[in-house]
């Protein structure tokens, strides 16, 4: 679907890949757009990931196609496009990527601070930032070179947005939000909203402990739509350079997530969670509060944490296990009913063979 | 709580029914308005779902009273309200609801572009439709006959709307998402936001693949408060004719929901999942990627799928496995406390009758 | 973080904390802002919680300790700040949080409507409250005295809002929702959709019945960010006196939520669910339709509920179970995988001593 402005040779992509790319075939061949083997044109590069492609590239109608080497492409004359140019690269999914974002970028908004929208007089906006209808920027802002801030979006006082992100449409920067450069926000993203924490006054009832910390977002960022990361207590919670958060995620108060960590959607930090570098937290997962996920550390889908994961560990189930435990457990479990008939016969076996009767008492033939 | 413009008599509330409907008592009584049994005011139809609702009955104010065929009401006299005429229909709740939405519908805005909402020169909006203020309609968007565009809701470049739907307010539909006829939006909703698909560069960090595809939803589909559909990565996410969403559901890449399919809050969807004709997907379940899920399975409350689920199939638990074996899994569970105990004891039993004396090693009096 | 608008002594602090909180050492001290332990300036007060932290306070530059009664603060002379003063109070936490919600408030914005907001004209907006840019206000609306609307949010039409609420960006209530005093809403928050209710119709497909109940929020309640509560279908869905909800959470149509409840992030409750006064429900619960958790309970994290929880019951696990049964399955299931080797064991052992040979026949060699 994305197309390009003008037709791009191979020859061209090629060099844009760099030295791991080598054309085969007709390399002054022009493609205008980049599609999947089923819906591509015939202007445009498909790409195929792995052999078990081969068989739905030779249906497509796609001029050339991009391919990992190594693997065998059907040959010139076999099918009416079996003589299409292959551009070989050591990974297909990522160059293929970054011919799109490359030849066929996103259209960017106008320059400048739109009709309809609404920048406090005391915020600093750049001339190259992009601000659109419906915009709220409240007093003290600052916005980066280049930044997009899209429809709607409204940032409270203070807050601070680098250079390069882009700021999709419904999200709320919450006061003294702090924001590096590069950063993407999908739309619906709250950040800096007051973290859950309440204490009992003298009745009993809870009452609201003042959450007056703030958020940083720190660059390189990615967070999906509609995903929450709750302003600290006192201090910071923190999202450190290039970590990536799904859709619909919880961050609590004073969490500190670490550089290069993923989390998978509808995810949970409580309250005062780390997660060192570079982990990976699956979807629907969730971890108990103010402990600490290790470095590289793997929480399976669904995983719930109650305790440190040490650097490195996988763990999975809840409460998670250590990944051998928790299959163990899991074939056992399967094995269970079986088991309490093995148990059953093993005890009437006991009072034939004159054992300790007891054994058999009770609920053993309940099952 | 919903009123009628005017009084309306039994008869006509019966003829808008059809022939299933029949009253008996008196069919000229007139109601204006729809109500529960205990918050019925005395001109209110009230709604009986079965025999048990009939004591509540008693001291319902309502005017007239909507019961299944085939139930036994009070009898005139019974009580001061025991005259009431009974319109007798085979579906209480759908006649019910029907009727409300016939002659007490929810009131439309005006038709029309409203002030303070900010509509691209080139998008094309439908005379009937309705435009609130705060809303952001993009370039190249076109807007369906009689469709409701609720205040702050946004919609990117290239967004098609069909007819008689309502987008609820704070909706976003980034670029290029296409929505059909009578679907309704709940405010929050988030189409067309990226996928969460990342590739690690040459240092191991991930970096965003470009997701250019976009999201179609079709006829008569609704989607809950906050959920959200990722656009695919190329080609579609696609949500089929009459599906039903409800909140804080993610919808990954690229996924196929079929026709007629439910989904329970909290659910979520992997990149790529296959949810087949009329499945239902109860509340706070999770499937893993690329999977499929039959047509017309099941899956029960907090289920969380690691593999194809076959037509048909009922399945429960994480990871799930078919109704059966989950329960007959949850029953072992509940006695295995005891089993370990009745272990101990054949262990003892064995060692006494002279027995292999490694049967009771180890950690057998540990319980 | 949070700085005073002028230099308090501490004897102001003690005077408005009252009778429990005594000043150790320099009460003419004056302080300008709050700060942890860790982050404080020359100027600021900080606070320990319990003796673990007096180590952290050592190195602190805060100017004073808030601390609590019994606990010994390093003395005079123990390091460069050692002489400094302490208030001695019964709740460090909350006395903390005390003062800076006096002392130290968050900002206010103007009051008035704000150019860009957008209030129908049968608005009533009292005077001293502030209506935000991007705000949009539909009929019959009534907005109390001093409550704060921020950018961006959306009233539909007749909702009502009391007093000294404060209503983050990006919020929708819905046509009808009633919101009483002193209740925030974080941003994001949807209260009023659609519940999810759906019948099928003559050829099996779900059609939606009407919801046209309402949402009813009573005072002092907070609600987190991007949680949706739905409108009953005819009725109320209630929020009572106190509940403090947290982000992301789902609440069906026609619950009723007790006072003083506490629901933590992600968790879900089914329509027509009842939580009594002062029950807990922790991170990433869920409730079946319909039924009642009981006064003062506590469902622990990641609880999934099927049957009524008795009144001050504990649960865990799902399904979910009484905390004692809970941690005896929990340990049970551990100790599974070695449960199957004793089990096989035993029957090798009835075989070499004469006892019933079906015992070990099957898979007992396949663990």
């Amino acid at each position: 679907m994305p197309r390009t402005s003008r037709p791009i040779r191979l020859a061209e992509l090629a060099a844009f890949l760099g030295s791991g790319c080598v054309v085969e075939g007709d390399e002054t061949l022009e493609v205008s757009g980049f599609a999947s083997l089923g819906q591509a044109d015939s202007d445009e590069l498909v790409f195929i990931r792995d052999p078990s492609h081969c068989h739905a590239l030779e249906s497509s109608r796609g001029a050339a196609v991009l391919a990992p080497l190594g693997v065998d492409i059907p040959v010139p004359g076999a099918g009416e496009r079996g003589n299409r140019p292959v551009l070989r690269v050591p990974q297909p999914s990522t160059d293929f990527s970054r011919l799109i974002q490359e030849f066929a970028p996103v259209p960017r908004p106008a320059v400048g601070v739109a009709v309809g929208a609404h920048v406090d007089p005391s915020a600093v906006v750049a001339p190259t930032a992009s601000v659109a209808s419906g915009v709220v920027v409240g007093p003290g802002c600052r916005v980066g070179a280049r930044t997009v801030i899209a429809a709607n979006v409204t940032l409270g006082a203070q807050v601070s947005l680098g250079c390069d992100c882009w700021v999709h449409s419904a999200v709320v920067l919450r006061d003294d939000t702090q924001v590096g450069d590069r950063v993407v926000l999908q739309p619906g993203v709250v950040l800096g909203a007051d973290g859950f924490g309440y204490a009992p006054d003298a009745d009993g009832r809870p009452v609201a402990i003042a959450q007056r910390g703030r958020v940083v977002i720190e660059d390189d960022v990615e967070i999906g739509a509609n995903t929450t990361v709750d302003r600290a207590t006192l201090d910071e919670t923190r999202i450190r350079r290039g970590a990536k958060i799904d859709n619909l995620v919880q961050i609590g108060h004073n969490c500190d997530v670490g550089e290069d960590v993923l989390i998978v959607a509808q995810s949970g930090l409580s309250g005062g969670t780390v997660v060192a570098r570079g982990a990976i937290i699956m979807a629907q997962s969730g971890t108990s509060g103010h402990l600490r996920v290790g470095e590289g550390a793997f929480l399976g889908a669904r995983a719930g944490v109650h305790r440190d994961v040490p650097d490195g560990a996988r763990v999975f189930g809840s409460p998670a296990v250590e990944e051998q435990s928790w299959h163990r457990s899991v074939t056992a479990l399967k094995r269970l009913p079986d088991l309490l008939r093995r148990v059953r016969r093993l005890e009437k076996s006991a009072v034939k063979s004159g054992g300790d009767g007891s054994a058999s008492g009770g609920d053993s033939g309940a099952v």
